[in-house]
């Protein structure tokens, strides 16, 4: 057993409260003695203890001389909770194992030197790759004040998210999209267009086994064309912000007034740069692309999208005028279109997964896009 | 050492000539005795000694008691070289260890027949999927008479072969577009439509490293809009055949006359269907289909495909203008797309290939499609 296995069980408590801390990264930690497993922690939620203060609980007396093992940088600030460096130093904890930063400037190193003030051991890296990437939304939103974007498609082999009829039930295969729900699930916000509500009246929640945490529905409607009958109007499982620009009457937006949960939000532009802004001011670390065509092409054009899901059905639906997921003008020179960096691909049912990130420099753990 | 490890040698060999042996399928043979291997052998050319003879005529004096393994059923007729079969038989070996059947009907269980009735064990079906792939061009070829369609494309993430503009030069790197040749070499025909020789006056000829065999270049051209001075019908690479429709005249036709190595063929429909029985009557036992979209949305629309070879581009280019790789109208409902089953995916470079065939029944070797 070494630093890595430790931190490997702390990397996975993280990972397995993923989207349901926001604003708050996903924290995992354990507390080692003697190599027996003292206490493990993770953060569940906002405004509930840090990872370090179940695990130092569950460990009680036995912290003393022990080893901490945590995902993210203890925190050295009092925030709804007091700070974790101060109650490692207090139970006698005498080395912290750490595998990432904290780059929220209210930490950002400060954990790390007041533990180490106070005479402790502390160990920075250790599986830092693997705890980047489970705190990416969490990172991307602290340096950029804006939601981490990931974009969704389904698709034939050829591309294709429909026949040329318009028939699109279903390219995918249920496996997948059960899989989409576990992403809606992680995310803070998911994000679709008016012609998506119109053409398939969606429900856009996180339709997962164990129950799934909806995500905030966020419409992009220029002139206010969303239903009320549509079911993100109605069914009050989520809440939904209908996005659209300054043309709208207070007539138009006071059809909506009794609708519970549901906003009409006038934005200078629809432009994504614009909503992301909007949406970064309102605490959305995270927001969920699901289309269609028209609105995926904006954000290409964008250069807003941090992160590619794509799930490929092996099958051709051919067509000159059959869709293809990503709609606009598109690149106008291949040298200008985006690169990305495949991060993993894997069979889902009879169906093909494809996760890809914008091509990036690797030395960074925090991202540079 | 088992029958699988020698037959696995067996079949390294008959793949290490796949693309050489037509219209004669890919066949290994190693001849083992005492468990050390005595003889090996794969048949190199049409004419040439069969995989078998070779590897007899090594062992020599050692073929006496010994177990020969041979990827296909052994011939028992004479063809352009004496039956394999009697030669077995008079050579002593007491044991012949066979993958897959001939489906050729003048061996189709007959050689196995005949060695069996001159008292030698005989034991068929080891490594029988993997001969059958191995052979599937032949295999196809045997039961249906026309030539195993494989449908190449080359495509970014969102399914896109070009920007809106049409610059597609490249959308994938130099290692997919190495791969391709291979296809080139195995394959016994490459089919273009005239668009793509106008639009980029191709060689498509096999540049591998070790050379190559480049395989015959097929045009589908229904006016014989080909010019004069294209690479294919100039460069002497390799044979190329136009094959036109019906309303071409002689003076067209004559303009071609002193190309060498050149033939314009009218054809009363350049209808897949049509194309491929003509290919098939002049012993053409495998095509290699490269587009453009209007030519694969034909191939896909005549359910003519055998095999997808897809490279990906992890790149993104957009654009409700920018084309796929299958145009035409493709399939009208979902429920009709074509449905493959994904055999292999790799990377290439950065790049990402799958293969792909129509799903088939899998207890059937010889496919079904």
């Amino acid at each position: 057993m070494n630093d890595e296995h430790y931190m490997q069980l702390a990397l996975n408590l993280s990972r397995s409260v993923s989207g349901q801390t926001s604003p708050n990264p996903p924290v995992g930690a354990v507390v080692v003695k003697d190599s027996e497993i003292e206490g493990i922690g993770a953060h569940l939620k906002a405004g509930h203890p840090h990872a370090e203060v179940h695990a130092l609980q569950m460990a009680g007396d036995k912290a003393r001389g022990a080893t901490i093992y945590v995902t993210l940088e203890p925190c050295s600030h009092h925030g709804r909770t007091p700070p974790c460096a101060d109650l490692i130093i207090e139970k006698g904890v005498t080395r912290v194992v750490i595998a990432v930063k904290d780059p929220n400037e209210k930490v950002a190193g400060r954990g790390i030197k007041k533990i180490e003030a106070a005479g402790v051991d502390v160990e920075l890296g250790v599986l830092q790759q693997e705890a980047a990437e489970v705190n990416k939304y969490f990172f991307h939103y602290t340096r950029t004040k804006t939601p981490y974007v990931t974009m969704k498609s389904a698709v034939s082999l050829d591309g294709k998210t429909a026949t040329y009829t318009g028939d699109s039930k279903w390219v995918t295969g249920e496996a997948s999209r059960r899989d989409v729900h576990q992403y809606r699930h992680t995310h803070d916000a998911i994000l679709v267009g008016v012609n998506t509500i119109l053409a398939d009246n969606p429900s856009l929640t996180a339709r997962i086994p164990a129950g799934g945490k909806n995500p905030l529905r966020i419409i992009l409607d220029s002139n206010l064309r969303t239903p009320l009958n549509a079911n993100v109007v109605n069914d009050q499982q989520a809440t939904t912000w209908i996005l659209t620009e300054q043309n709208i009457t207070e007539e138009q937006t006071a059809l909506f007034k009794n609708k519970s949960g549901v906003s009409v939000i006038p934005l200078n532009s629809l432009e994504p740069g614009n909503v992301l802004t909007y949406l970064g001011d309102q605490k959305v670390l995270s927001l969920f692309v699901e289309g269609g065509a028209a609105v995926n092409g904006s954000f290409l054009g964008s250069g807003k999208i941090n992160q590619l899901v794509q799930y490929m059905a092996p099958k051709l639906i051919g067509g000159r005028e059959a869709p293809s997921s990503i709609a606009g003008n598109g690149f106008k020179r291949m040298t200008e279109t985006l690169q990305l960096d495949i991060l993993k691909t894997e069979m889902i049912g009879g169906d093909f997964k494809i996760v890809a990130e914008p091509r990036k420099d690797d030395s960074n753990v925090y991202g540079d896009y």
